[in-house]
């Protein structure tokens, strides 16, 4: 069987309701944020975050590439886990971990790079903290031959050094935000030079530079529907590779910032069982932390996609654009909203959501590194924790369920979190 | 076709000479140094040491274990190389910086861990500076739960911090070296509290720890004859991958540090000329670093394989154990001397060897970086130079070429290098 899809998988015509559009706000109008997002996003891409067709043809160029960084990832079963929380349960998870800048991000960055390239794109340009986006965009920038300009916030480009340089050797311009390069890093430099930025500067930032120079486009790594689109790609891999072994999922497991991890891997499963009555007994985990708890305690609101309000509002759970997470480790989880397809899905009782803490999640992520022998990232743990939970709710009853998790990341990048937290 | 083999292939009964056997030295004789093995190794690695066999059976459980971490691994045609350097030779790498420690270390570690288990050894203590090999351990006595006790140099142990915490995150007790777990580790800290350590004191404190503990045994990275055995499955595996695709190696390149990835890599296909004059025409190259030339520059002679002379003579290039390398940061390729029996090819003129400095070969890791995503250790980075010389070799002549190197690991955990040396 041909484990890579042909296609991606757009859910929006499968889901029990339309999904509330994007809108321009009522009361901060200075501009249209709607319209600018031809100024942002390449056409091809704008086509995909509007398209009510179901199956979106992956170019032939994409899928050369999705082989080169690995894919199809393997599915692998986690028979030391299960031997250790002595459970009936199965344990399976998708390696996305095994791409080369370590997550799943690259999935949709090598899309957006190379529609961008196609449009004749000459930059793509974006914000990144933890720095994973940044790497994954700075690394398909290079393979089709794209400049690329990553925005990284003051404190991260000091503090996670690995991450800067991974990024230039891509051959990325990767300057610390807020920064010289745009209006309002400027009056942020001017008050104080030693700024630290945050994601919504740096978003600003991004956006500016396009704004200005029309031969440069903005490149997103989560939330938005096409994202969530290409991300697809793991879950339709996952489908077929439990048919081949004849497994039916009982539990599919996923981390939530943005979303676009947990909703590539489900929504194929979800849209069957909308389509054609398949996995009904399924049940869809989403763990986020409780540092920025948007699916467990937040509104399902209109509500910007980017702190400072440039991007069009999106109908989705959030804890408000303005929340300060406490500082966690796992920044991938800080966003403060989940993705609006996602969002819909938990509203209408399709996805259920969970949370934890950082010091409960590195404990499952240590547990899993020494019988697995695979560093789960920081974000990664999350899902981790949850299917260590399942499994051993499966001990006590004895139940033979099948969970299958998303491994979206490896932690080498980010080991300095566990000797903070003190988990050896 | 099955690309995993069922056994690790023995070159010694196929070697054009007969392997020149380990010595006590003359001159410095306080103890024997053979007859010190069996207190260090498990009786059936000493029987992997010495024996005539040609095949040896790779046990079930070890067999698993390569399954768990992603064995076996992908041969990728780097076509997007191959385009930027115009050449009409093709160019395969074989991938085994995917496994979770980052490297081809792993593939001997576990055999090295399950047959100490088996025997009842209730630790493997070991040394470590750059830390891939101390991880690879690490992470192998946690799949074996096995304890383990490894020395990494104190230089290292500050300046690396993100392996030690891997090590630990493993559950490894690691300690900086020279330590106070030991004489000559206490006597060497009374004369300095700071003191950085060498990889000669460290492999010391951890020999000095099983002559002392009678249920702890010593792991070795590289070097003996029974490490190249186990990384045999990487050139079974390539010989079969090869087939499966119809190609003919006509150049195959690794890095030489002790020489374990690159014997592993070539060894079929050596041994197959040896035997039934396959590969006739294959040319075999041994690439090392120009901070420690010793197969280009160095003798063939018998020399300690450990710079204190605890381990017996065995006969080798070497530019001497006492020699203190320039600091390069390919840490793995400072060693002193090559393996015993790749020494012995070289001399035969079945391996050519060639040398490089850190500067040209960090360049060719940046080249292959950006045009195939990922990022070549700086060890690795020595076999990515020469394929590239081998490549722009073929275009200016022409040649259709197939040239195999072999990717020993990633570079993600060794970033700082490029850095350092300004090269984005």
């Amino acid at each position: 069987m041909n484990i890579l899809p042909s296609h991606w998988y757009n859910i929006v015509p499968d889901l029990p309701k339309p999904l509330p559009p994007p809108r321009d706000p009522e009361d901060d109008y200075i501009f249209s944020r709607i319209e600018l997002l031809p100024k942002l996003f390449p056409s091809e891409l704008l086509d995909q975050e509007f398209t009510a067709e179901r199956y979106i043809q992956i170019p032939g160029e994409v899928l050369d590439a999705y082989r080169r960084i690995g894919r199809p990832t393997p599915l692998v079963r986690a028979v030391n886990l299960e031997r250790l929380l002595n459970t009936p349960a199965r344990i399976y998870f998708k390696r996305e971990d095994l791409s080369p800048t370590g997550s799943h991000k690259i999935n949709t960055a090598l899309a957006q790079a190379y529609y961008a390239k196609k449009e004749g794109v000459q930059m793509l340009t974006t914000e990144t903290s933890a720095g994973q986006w940044g790497s994954a965009l700075a690394c398909a920038c290079a393979m089709f031959d794209i400049r690329c300009l990553v925005f990284m916030t003051r404190s991260s480009y000091i503090r996670k050094p690995y991450r800067r340089i991974l990024m230039k050797l891509y051959g990325a311009d990767v300057v610390p935000s807020p920064s010289d390069r745009t209006e309002i890093g400027r009056r942020l430099l001017m008050e104080n030079q030693e700024h630290p930025g945050s994601l919504g500067i740096a978003i600003s930032e991004a956006v500016e530079t396009c704004m200005k120079d029309g031969s440069a486009k903005y490149a997103v790594g989560s939330v938005m529907n096409f994202v969530l689109l290409h991300q697809t790609v793991i879950g339709l891999e996952t489908m077929r590779q439990l048919e081949e072994i004849g497994e039916i999922p009982d539990v599919m497991i996923g981390c939530v910032g943005g979303g676009s991890n947990f909703s590539g891997f489900i929504f194929p499963f979800i849209g069957n069982r909308l389509k054609d009555g398949d996995f009904k007994n399924t049940e869809f985990i989403a763990v986020e932390s409780k540092a920025s708890p948007k699916m467990t305690e937040g509104s399902y609101i209109y509500e910007h996609g980017d702190t400072a309000g440039y991007l069009p509002m999106l109908k989705m759970y959030t804890v408000g654009r303005s929340y300060v997470p406490p500082p966690i480790h796992a920044a991938g989880l800080r966003y403060h909203a989940a993705a609006p397809i996602l969002s819909l899905l938990i509203k209408e009782g399709l996805v259920k959501a969970v949370a934890y803490t950082q010091e409960e999640v590195l404990e499952a992520a240590r547990v899993f590194a020494r019988v697995e022998g695979i560093v789960p990232a920081p974000e990664t743990a999350h899902a981790v924790k949850q299917a260590i939970v399942e499994a051993e709710h499966c001990r006590r009853r004895n139940l033979k369920k099948t969970i299958i998790l998303c491994f979206s990341g490896h932690g080498l990048l980010d080991l300095s979190v566990f000797e903070e937290y003190g988990t050896y």
